[in-house]
């Protein structure tokens, strides 16, 4: 199996440039799949998954039951998740077909399968604007807050990561390639990326 | 100009693979050519010169005057040094010319001319396999005291650059790409990564 993974700063692009790799090289591509696959199995919201599992827990989150709205404490919940996203990742690798895979340590999870490993990075100010650009979430902060806010879903993600145990996220060490995104067009890095890919995996 | 900067871990094989890269591009290629350049300005030994850099003059070094040695703090002379290392760098890039720059802050020194900026890692096991196969230096140190030497020269490295400013050493950002040559022929990396480097310079 070809298995590429790609871990990224929240807003650097990793998501768009996961998603060209496998265009380009007409694999699957996991990324929000995989909470679909967590909430379907756990019958649960698919936003809430991800919420959960964004903020690692920690926090006060509404739950929706039907129609109803209650608060919980999502602690138990977060570690439940993670186990179960950690199923959904290796039965992704146990498949066994090419495949692109987005975030969620997917790289440490399927070290088994000898992954190329990607990580993806920006300058802030490259990621705030991306931020702003994709979605209203960060409509009404100030860059400021936005700041924040990127940093702090960057530190959950080195925290998930830091709970599997293996090398700090982010560490360069641990990936084959650091991308910095800053001042780049994704569809064209993603094409000089992807000429590592096929000298990883033996076809150039 | 195109101007390409290698900034590397000790060990790492940057040196190697901004030589491929200078061959690739058929550009000029400077290394060691500052250190000449360095000594030739200021009447010194050039492995004088380069100790002194190296250990970022905060230690006793044995400098040769002629036939005689004797030792002396280095520390004026490396501040010295450093001064007359970035007036060399400068007249590289005053001059306009294409070419590769490895190491001493070339990324920093010569931002006006908006160079492609690598960094150049590997794991530790690397590293060391690397410093043995291309020096006698090593020979005598075991694993243990050779890991220490490479950690030692990547401090003076990062320190020598905080006395310039900037942002620091080896972080992801500072940089368009890091690669990890742990595992990797050179020669093959080197035409990887040569396609981001005509991504960047317009030239695909």
């Amino acid at each position: 199996m070809n298995l590429i993974t790609v871990s990224r700063e929240f807003g650097s692009g990793g998501r768009e440039l996961g998603k060209c790799l496998a265009d380009l090289f007409g694999c699957d591509y996991y990324d929000r799949e995989i909470i679909t696959a967590i909430a379907d199995s756990r019958g649960l919201d698919e936003q809430y998954v991800e919420q959960v599992l964004d903020s690692h827990g920690w926090k006060n989150i509404p739950i929706r039951y039907g129609r109803s709205f209650r608060m919980i404490n999502s602690g138990r919940m977060g570690v439940d998740l993670l186990v179960e996203q950690k199923r959904v990742i290796e039965k992704i690798g146990a498949a066994g077909k090419d495949c692109v895979i987005v975030g969620r340590n997917a790289d440490l999870l399927l070290a088994e399968y000898q992954p190329f490993r990607i990580f993806v990075c920006a300058d802030s100010a490259s990621k705030l604007k991306r931020c702003r650009m994709r979605s209203a979430d960060g409509e009404n902060l100030s860059d400021k807050e936005l700041s924040r806010k990127i940093k702090e879903i960057d530190r959950v993600r080195a925290q998930s990561r830091d709970m599997i145990g293996g090398t700090p996220w982010g560490q360069r060490e641990n990936y084959h390639l650091t991308v910095n995104t800053g001042g780049w067009e994704i569809q064209r890095l993603a094409a000089a990326v992807a000429e590592f890919v096929k000298l990883y995996f033996g076809r150039v």
